[in-house]
């Protein structure tokens, strides 16, 4: 049976390029980098050039670089090492009500711990409304944390509007995004975004599972949420995992973001013309979206059953975000949409290596299943 | 030029069958294993299979384990995430003077949260004594955290007297072992210890860096640090890190414990008794320590001139943990060494692909160094 993956925004593929630098990594180079003999400093040159790509994807600086062990990490290292450091200056956060598990989930212990947490929706166009967010922000508020690119529906949300107008009404206001599905993707430059903060994920830009970072505009103070070495500036202390980051530099480098988005662009505008034709679809991804993600519901069907109905055909996709494993969406509903539409959710995320033939396969696994599978 | 790499205990080289694990889940298996469908599927499988051999390694039950990026994270999850889930019960903490700084730094975190913090400093024998540690456990006490073998020096500590003595003085108390140094290179076995909580690394048995397990004994109740996805029964969320986890139960089933300790503990005898000979040389290892650890100090030249002019010679060594980055180690203090003595050390740390060659190497580099080395 022919694979067909289609579930990248969950993880995607190991570039060859990235798991032969891990390995060379693991095999030759796999002295210590705190190490202070020669093999321990080729080591930390190793850490310190994956760093320098990093920072060169999104414009910083390599010393605004911290290396994580993923996305979850640094977003909670953003947010709490954030509201930590800058609690005495106001207990608001403004977030959105559509982030990952990882930020949202951070959210909601905040607010047990006494922190007013604002959740903005976002609006009729699927996506947060800049203003909405800026109107939240008051001279008690410390921090605002919103995404970029929403992990299943693909909304693009206007973060350097957002950051602008926040920081004009409070200066001292931080400005985190979890661009988790973003950079690497589409153009971002932290720069042009006027973010403090920015996580980005190796594993979802093919380099392996288990490797993050977060940038820290210079100047900003954090505080650490883990303690023990000297480690990333004693910010994220543990012998880092060379093997990964190494990976995720030699990652990086291979992107050819205009190509890919060009790519996926088309497999995106191809699956919709296509799925428009049937009845029972109705899109929820919004039109302002990231060609890499496709979210749709078919009517009456389960997303779980029509998941496992398109696994059996070698078509992979998910019901959401992975991180959820098949619990209720926040995400969707969120967004307003009524539970039946929710519940027959179906997200399709493409990547550079997808062809047409993986969208033919699940439109003829969608409408096969459309045929046989059993309605609720 | 021959390398002689005599820095284990820093980190190890990952043996080859583990990096083949590493390589073939990037390569193949690389499925989120939160994912639904069978990729998925098959990806999470690897991850319960790595789990069990974890498990059995410290004869825990594999619902007890929960990897982490490491052996700092571990750490700092056991500590943070114990004191913040029974902080209501008291807030007075035992630990070690001589502790690895991922704990002893969170029990400086923990006494400027206003947690009292006890730090008992290792008896004339060089390591931790279970009276002390059990005299100082009062109603009030919530945790004892102490480490199984010491990281610089190779102290063994009786956990399992501390364990059993503090519990019976106090039986809601939860026992912590940082067991970095121990397990996979001793028999450690958790029943054996009576612990409720031990930390495990990776990259110093010869799996990657970037991985570890913290095991939380059945019924004992943690927090997690980190917000997210369900990973790790939500106690550790993000996307586990597969690849190197993998690894990590391909390089515990190679373990050959027995073997590996008698390999090394003729090494440091053969180092002990040629270096014996050389009247600058005194020993800050105890006689209760680790086959795998030896540490010395060399009268009048400071650990880093030796350690470089070691290096240059192709013989790799620490002058303490890799962690503090040469750092005043807190370690040796804590033995109440004097600051020459202290400034001297030199820790050599055993593999078992480590021969009596490398004891060579290293014996002429010390003699060599003693002869031309500029002293203080």
């Amino acid at each position: 049976m022919t694979e067909h993956y289609l579930d990248n925004s969950a993880t995607t593929c190991v570039s060859e390029a990235s798991a032969q630098k891990a390995l060379q990594l693991m095999r030759t180079n796999y002295a210590n980098p705190s190490s202070l003999h020669s093999m321990g400093f080729a080591a930390s040159q190793e850490l310190e050039s994956a760093r320098q790509t990093v920072a060169k994807l999104i414009g910083a600086d390599s010393a605004e670089v911290y290396f994580t062990s993923g996305g979850t990490e640094a977003n909670n290292l953003a947010i709490f090492g954030a509201v930590n450091a800058h609690k005495r200056a106001g207990n608001r956060i403004i977030t959105s009500a559509f982030e990952h598990s990882s930020v949202y989930e951070s959210m909601l212990e905040l607010q047990k711990q006494g922190f007013e947490v604002v959740f903005i929706k976002p609006d009729q166009t699927g996506s947060i409304n800049a203003q909405q967010v800026v109107d939240a922000v008051d001279s008690k508020t410390i921090l605002v944390s919103v995404m970029l690119i929403n992990n299943e529906t693909g909304a693009i949300n206007p973060i350097r509007e957002i950051a602008l107008g926040a920081k004009r009404k409070n200066p001292k206001v931080l400005i985190h995004t979890d661009a988790v599905q973003a950079a690497g993707k589409t153009e971002v430059k932290v720069s042009r975004l006027c973010v403090d903060m920015l996580t980005l994920s190796g594993h979802k830009i093919h380099a392996p599972k288990g490797v993050g970072a977060l940038y820290i505009k210079k100047g900003v103070r954090i505080l650490p949420r883990n303690f023990g070495g000297k480690q990333e500036k004693k910010l994220r202390p543990g012998t880092e995992a060379l093997p990964l980051i190494g990976a995720l530099g030699v990652a990086v480098q291979e992107l050819d973001i205009a190509k890919s988005s060009d790519t996926v662009k088309a497999l995106k505008d191809y699956t919709i013309q296509k799925l428009s034709h049937i009845e029972d679809i109705t899109f929820n991804s919004p039109d302002n979206s990231t060609p890499y993600i496709l979210n749709f519901s078919v009517k009456g069907i389960r997303s779980e059953t029509m998941l496992h109905h398109l696994a059996s055909m070698g078509v992979y996709v998910s019901s959401g975000s992975a991180c959820s494993k098949g619990g209720k969406s926040h995400v969707l509903s969120a967004l307003g949409l009524d539970a039946d539409t929710a519940d027959s959710a179906i997200r399709v995320s493409f990547s550079k290596h997808n062809t047409t033939d993986d969208c033919d396969a699940l439109i003829e696994g969608i409408t096969n299943g459309i045929e046989n599978l059993a309605r609720r």
